[in-house]
């Protein structure tokens, strides 16, 4: 069966998950505390990042693009990507847009200061940077409202990977209760429709010890 | 005709006028002082970043990632992905390697402290920033070399992308005089046959007001 080295908090890793399980692929989930830099993971992918895709003969996938462009090459259906060449470019534009821009401005912060330091033992939160992420997210969600009111899915007229990438960092911010989702009503109709998709169970089941997500967290009707 | 907005010390913006070249596609380049946040150049691209390219049909494209697959999806000659999909999987590993982590490492330490503070009258260098990246290039320098001493270019047995976004970083580097080359040979080498391609001219070609790159820069056999 195909492996998945992963991280419940890693948006990367939430992204493959999600087209893993919409292409209906089984996939076992491993996870790796990647702070701890493992030799045999770092010999499976030199960056020490997640994702990391095993295929059932043993070959070795890194790296969150280029694992989701060949499950979308070998396995097309459903198709997360549109046929035309100029949609598919806005659909990349908006993975780049949160798989960049959204994960340096807010979810790298957040989630590292209020998650990761907690789980690595690595000190209190940065209170300036919590602050900055918090100012940071409203903008994005005014943003997505925006397009969702203009489109139906993030990219166009259907689901795409932009809707996933968007919404796996999204569901990391909300598992430790960060979006404010007051924000948009149409950032987060749309949000709630992606998240009662069957793909979506899995992560919202994920337990970490020592946090509770807020009882809006596994709700679609939220 | 084609533009593209761009800035002479984005790696980003060097990529994709890598492949405009290679792929013999001609671009008018408009340079962009991204951090004016002009706001005719935000209505084009909400992300504020370069390169952005506009169609002659005025379609606008954003984030390198997705101009390259637009670009090699509608002008597929000469290939820069290789067509077996593991090949380009390892490819697309790649790029996200040197426009990921070696980006936030090094490039976008170094160009920032030493080359972006003067351009943008932002202060002095932070020393400790730039010890971090002349730290860090070394050991990128070797993976590169190590890679190549194993395969003729970086991602297999031909030119790919993953070529032209890694020299797109180290070009930008060298510019300010900061890849340290000895550290290996075959990084070097490798380096070299890059930069002889007609596609690397224009950049070798690009001037800065108050910056002299070093004697070696354009030289493809320094």
């Amino acid at each position: 069966m195909r492996r998945l080295y992963h991280m419940p908090l890693s948006p990367f890793s939430r992204k493959i998950r999600l087209v893993l399980a919409e292409k209906k692929l089984e996939v076992a989930l491993i996870e790796e505390r990647v702070w701890e830099r493992r030799l045999d993971f770092l010999r499976l992918n030199p960056a020490g990042d997640v994702p990391v895709l095993v295929e059932p003969d043993g070959t070795v996938l890194a790296d969150s693009a280029a694992i989701f462009e060949y499950l979308e090459e070998t396995c097309p259906e459903p198709r997360l990507l549109p046929d035309a060449h100029l949609e598919r470019a806005e659909a990349r534009r908006l993975v780049g847009w949160f798989d960049g821009k959204f994960n340096a401005e807010v979810t790298d912060t957040l989630v590292s200061e209020r998650a990761l330091k907690r789980l690595m033992r690595a000190g209190h939160p940065d209170s300036a940077r919590v602050k900055a992420g918090a100012r940071a997210i409203k903008t994005h969600l005014e943003y997505v409202g925006w397009l969702v009111e203009r489109r139906h899915w993030l990219a166009g007229e259907r689901l795409t990977i932009a809707d996933f990438a968007a919404a796996a960092h999204l569901s990391c911010l909300d598992f430790i209760g960060d979006v404010p989702w007051e924000v948009s009503d149409a950032a987060r109709e749309w949000y709630a429709r992606v998240k009662s998709r069957p793909a979506f169970r899995s992560l919202l089941s994920d337990h970490l010890p020592g946090f509770s997500p807020p009882p809006h967290y596994a709700d679609p009707d939220f």
